[in-house]
């Protein structure tokens, strides 16, 4: 039933009436009732795919002609959802960004209340220097930089780099809750291989005891991929020796946490690892909340509200709230994701289903 | 610094890069980074205040004209913040209303994912039907109908009715988690002084043996005015025997919570009543979040970024993230508030600062 | 099968290893697995019932012979499961006694790390002050003093005084947990109707916001009868309406909460209340930890291990870890309980059974 | 003040009165207050040390005597406080043993409530199969055991091994908690590297997709030396380069951890590992609970009660309830340490002092 269809009849008082609301800065509900509460999610944003062939050279061109520095902040390059426009929203909570760094090139310092993270699908040279403690970047890490925590990045080597970034941003700004502060211009030029971070938190199952206070975001900022594609093969190897190991068949995926709690890795985004088996397809589902997925290695299609798209390394998808989606591999396919889940678990909205 | 200080040079060369994201829906992040992340939150909400005097004529010239039923379901008149226009929202995440129901009318049951409650400034005789149980309605008290129960609303009376409505519409709106469905056109004429609810869960430190786990909402779904009155009238008596107890000298306040968990009555929506002696002034804070107020009874002022408004019985006013604010009471002051605040909580992102 | 079954064969080579392991200090499993590792909990505390027509007139012929003062600094007198002695015990984790105040009379302030309650099987006049709050004490009424809170008692009227004590010392002594401090001599001499702690924190629903961190013990240390009575009633009248609201067909059950968090008042000590209709009987249960009942109101019967005892007002019984039960009701029936059960549920170790 | 002081006088009527508690199984408080309710804790266990050097040969000595198999169970020495006979209890709530296994013997399946753990001190063969997952033991490795999981042990090799054992059977003993069930009698020979449980769960921040649930106990059952060994020199190493690392200057320190919430890894029992440099002290102590420490590695010396004790590898002691004690190392000294601490906070009798 549309709002059309019950709306009261058209007359002078009305009109009088409809004149004094605005006057009063007042809006009926039932003129607008089916917009504001639709039978389920009616996302703005749409299915999108990026590809990372077109992306890069645009990274690249960006490297040549835009100068890295104070007040642009970084040579980022965001994944404006056509949804969305004239936001640089992949969604509406999330932010997603190509970031290209030159050869000894510098991304100053500063800190802000929206959540970050790099995700690296290739290359390595940049250290991320995040409250004082340079984090190596590399091929299939996931790197960290919770709310409020100065960093700045660092190309410590002769050749360009480029990587995603995944924000909070739409969030912040549609909610009104973000802070900027700037930094240092300058940071440190160690390149350490692991961060202090890394050094004190990186055993599993294991917690310094100078650190038993639980934290709001991770305390460890790096992930690296040589866990991350272990972790994986042993569930598919534990799945080849029948022992209950994948989430589906065919199918292993790892959650990034926060050790301190075994959460989410910050408080607003989600940070999955997936990699199918090839000729595996997931069920089709949906979800209250939206996903953006870069592949990272292996070829396969998704699945966007029924409409197929080709997919290979470097490529971005993004899928909004309450899309129906599936993937498919046809080589052994590797995905890195991040969504905003941990805003709807936290605030009681979450909820999915499988489609037949 | 503004983004136009550090952007790059113009050229040809910068153009065709310019159109190269445009095509591949790209946004580059230097262009707009100081809007994306500013340096504290910038809302597009304004403070505002809705006087009771011109609100109440029009929803009664409402229940002239606009039937109630099937399709526009409430006759619910939302109140507009001027600097989020075309939207009916009064903050970026909430969305209050004046709604009427005139003698023996009634408003359709349906559900949605949305959070609501209503507060009654003044007046009696609506039934509010939450799952089956009806919840009598009457001035002071809260009423709660959190996510996703069905619910209608029966005026038993000759007498029309006026009371206020909260969601968070808008936080539903714009973060895409919204499901509504239609229930019975009719709602149960059963006009009980007191709903099961109440009668199960309003016993001070007791919980039935029959409702041992804990849930998202309250099972609790009615806060009566006798018992918001008393505990406020003790705090202040509490205070004049020299014993700790007001949030501030002269200012006594509850939080309605979930008795199930100590904690917010419904996951996104915080509600508190506050009482100041006559002559009492609050001290200046600026909060992440915004808040509605609405005056239950006494005269005041509230000072929204340093400017006063007046204040008396009915009216409501809404400050936006980071706004300062403080009350003045000139009689004694009853106000009851309504705010996001457990979404900034949950999500790491609450943050006040006093002022001086 | 018994440890003896599969002892090794004696020889004087054993003899010298078991001589050996006594000198070291040392003691073999083998020969006593089976009492340190049971097929289920098999405790030395036995069921016993203690009638309150012979607990009374000792207590008052205490009253006649004992002083009450520094020192002894209480007249209670525990009641001794005959499975436990020599200790006082009533079960390994809990200790249950009578308390005798005569007219004036007073017991001095301390404190110890020790969870204590009081409830009141009849009678009034005594108010215990717990850090300089003075709560009145009348019949129905479960007051707490949680650990390491000052506390005395004083009598103010013309009759003596007799309750209950609930408290943990048997865990306490046996787990080495306590600490124990002498506090004033003198208590208050003050008489309120209601102690500040209820005045702040006894309003269904409403918590102040003078008072927003959660507490380990709740806050709220007097539980009237009064509203336990009404709690109790409206759960058999919403069960003859047909409203779910009791935990079995003619059996209404409260727990006492903190209302700060909707758990136990204490940490190691859960309270309820249950109500009976006549002629309800309870399904016969068995559960890892003690409880304790004591008769409020009306005659029936406990089940203890299958052998039945009849049981009125005042008469308390004790229920060891595993032992089958069930209550059954002559007459309308009321029976306070109080149990180990958080430290059960906080360690993992809760398990109950039906039997049938 | 001791009880005595305050006893009332003696007389026909008060030994008429104490006949009559005697008989109706009641003890008066005022008679032994002073026992129930210490100033501070006053433990019956006392600091000990036992001598690796001393166990060891009496461990081989039952080797050669002893069977082991079902009834028995297993071939386990327990250490008996002297304080605690005739109970082989290590402290009230832990129980600690030197386990043996000969060559290709093995310990049958059973399972039960209590919670346990192995950890080597020297050796390696054998694998003890957590349901049904073989896990590895070698020299330094935790493994775990909780309550209620099938488990056996399997010596695979030619050479005896020993190794300590850590359980909660004292608490759950005098608590009246236990139940126990026999499994098969043999076990698995497979003798796989790493468990099903690592193999899943040992991939720091890392959470499989198919194991999102939240679990009282760690499913994470085995803790590599290699990790524990290269988070202890990171934190000296990251020391030395002037990062906050360790617990105190000197002193690096490790909690093993259940992944799924950051928490202890059994409810009743917290494992620690400590390594100081050569020629460090730490501070003296006195905590609430009980531990049990086991040198691991180097010489020292520890304080009991201002008594010192030389120490060297394998040396195991117990420091009961608030009994003063402080660290010193002569070598660089790593020590493993148990105790009940999870069972004293979240009961909420956590109490530590320093000493001067």
């Amino acid at each position: 039933m549309d709002d059309a269809a019950m709306q009261p009849e058209d007359s002078p008082k009305l009109r009088a009436l409809y004149r004094g609301f605005e006057e009063q800065n007042l809006m009926p509900l039932w003129t607008q009732r089916g917009d504001l509460m639709p039978v389920h999610p009616k996302p703005q944003a749409v299915p999108h795919v990026w590809k990372w062939a077109n992306l890069l050279p645009l990274a690249e061109a960006s490297g040549r002609l835009v100068p890295v520095g104070r007040g642009g902040e970084r040579r980022a390059i965001g994944l404006a959802n056509p949804g969305l426009a004239p936001h640089a929203y992949v969604s509406p909570t999330l932010w997603a960004a190509v970031q290209y760094l030159g050869p000894k090139e510098t991304a100053p310092e500063h800190r802000h209340s929206q959540n970050a993270f790099r995700f690296v699908v290739e290359g390595e040279g940049v250290w991320t220097v995040v409250d004082g403690d340079p984090v190596r970047m590399s091929r299939g890490d996931l790197l960290l930089t919770p709310g409020w925590r100065f960093h700045g990045h660092r190309n410590a080597r002769d050749a360009p780099m480029a990587w995603i970034d995944g924000l909070d941003i739409p969030f912040g700004q549609q909610m009104d809750v973000g802070f900027f502060e700037f930094g240092a211009d300058k940071v440190t030029d160690a390149t350490p291989d692991f961060s202090r971070g890394e050094r004190l938190w990186a055993h599993p199952g294991l917690r310094p005891l100078s650190g038993l206070e639980n934290t709001v975001s991770s305390p460890l900022a790096a992930f690296r991929w040589t866990h991350t594609d272990r972790a994986l093969a042993e569930q598919l190897a534990l799945e080849e020796d029948g022992a209950p190991s994948t989430v589906a068949p065919g199918h292993a995926a790892v959650r990034y946490v926060n050790p301190t709690t075994g959460g989410d890795v910050m408080p607003t985004i989600r940070c999955e690892f997936h990699r199918l088996r090839a000729a595996t397809e997931t069920a089709t589902t949906r979800e209250v909340g939206s996903s953006v997925f870069q592949v990272f290695d292996g070829r396969g299609r998704v699945l966007l509200d029924g409409k197929p798209h080709d997919l290979e390394k470097g490529d971005l998808f993004v899928i909004p709230s309450w899309i129906a989606w599936s993937l498919q591999a046809e080589t052994s396919f590797d995905l890195f994701r991040f969504s905003d889940a941990p805003i709807m678990e936290r605030l009681g909205f979450a909820r999915s289903a499988g489609e037949d």
